[in-house]
């Protein structure tokens, strides 16, 4: 077994370079279009989906992708189609995350492209994606109150490689024992350079100021690009 | 990229049958003892320690002892034994899932055996701590009510693999949208032969009941083995 956990690093490190030069070429492809990508990343169940749903009819204007990523169902894509806007559900049959190569396949497998945004909501896992560029802008880790919290110095990885932290649920915070400050420090030494959103799909808290930002992102990049 | 994919099927099916070795040997010492052991896998703050905490001092009599399963930090051993029961904390670096072989590896570090009752509590992750026995009489699947109903369809592979699932913080079910029978049909379509438990750690709901089938199956494993 020692031989096979040394195989096993072997070749994920071979898979982790391949993903990381595919997503390089994927974030090529990204910039030229001027199409800002975001990739979401949360347990199961923190309110990615949910999130997504407060968002998307607050851009309106911008032309909006979403590939969803799931073990399993076509639910949360079809959650999406409700509200009008493209989605492509990706099955990962058991995969716990998505990678490079499989978001390059499911572009071309779905003709989605040319959007001004596109959402990819990762595998429900705080772990695994972390390791895999999707040829993103950001990554955007998402924990809601109900989690405990103790989990980003628990979860380190993932904090630290996310521009972007959201607190999700935040309308159940009367019903929770939730430390929001901390939480909030314990993300912020992870990294310092991070942004933070309080949010509540419920009641709409936070909503509209990471819709700014989104959209704030996403002209500072055209500008940039002089796209 | 392809190539490396195949190799990582190849090696993660030898680390797989390497590590259905180990949990054999450990299943074997596990039985001549007369130790129960108990697996508990879910997501990230679902409330696996808080189980705990709502059952141990509900076993007094037994002597039992706890794996405390993390990439990092020591908080949740330290949780275990603010109440008097011995707990050993694994720190897995960044690995998604604990396995056989550092299962057998802890317990001779830590020098923990002779228990009645041995709770293995993996890494918060629904997906990889699935395909690795521990050598454990069973695992035990938990779901917060506040992860959304959806769950168990987005996650065929734990629930189908749990003898038991737990149902968890449903002292909160009324301030969430979670139907509760659905989830229970979803649970018992993927394995028939279930054992379901409500509870809430918060007001003690359900904790009885779930004490009360972990010493049953105590007393019948060693009425089985004549231990």
């Amino acid at each position: 077994m020692e031989k096979e956990s040394t195989r096993k690093i072997e070749v994920r490190q071979k898979v982790l370079a391949a993903n990381e030069e595919a997503a390089r070429e994927l974030r090529r492809r990204f910039e030229l279009r001027g199409t800002a990508v975001v990739n979401l990343i949360s347990s199961p169940g923190s309110g990615k989906t949910s999130l997504l749903e407060a968002t998307l009819p607050r851009l309106q204007g911008y032309a909006v992708g979403v590939l969803e990523g799931d073990i399993a169902t076509e639910r949360d894509a079809e959650r999406i189609r409700r509200l009008g806007v493209r989605a492509h559900q990706i099955l990962t049959g058991g995969a716990c995350h998505l990678d490079a190569r499989q978001i390059d396949r499911e572009l071309a497998i779905s003709g989605m492209e040319g959007f001004d945004f596109l959402f990819i909501e990762n595998v429900g896992n705080l772990i695994c994606p972390a390791s895999y560029d999707l040829g993103e802008d950001f990554k955007v880790a998402l924990l809601s109150v109900t989690e405990g919290d103790d989990k980003p110095f628990k979860y380190p990885g993932i904090f630290s490689r996310s521009a972007v932290s959201v607190i999700s649920k935040c309308d159940l915070l009367p019903h929770v024992r939730f430390d929001l400050r901390s939480v909030e420090d314990q993300i912020r030494s992870l990294n310092p350079s991070v942004q933070l959103f309080r949010t509540s799909a419920q009641t709409g808290e936070g909503i509209a100021d990471w819709c700014r930002f989104l959209s704030d992102w996403l002209e500072t990049k055209r500008g940039r690009s002089g796209a």
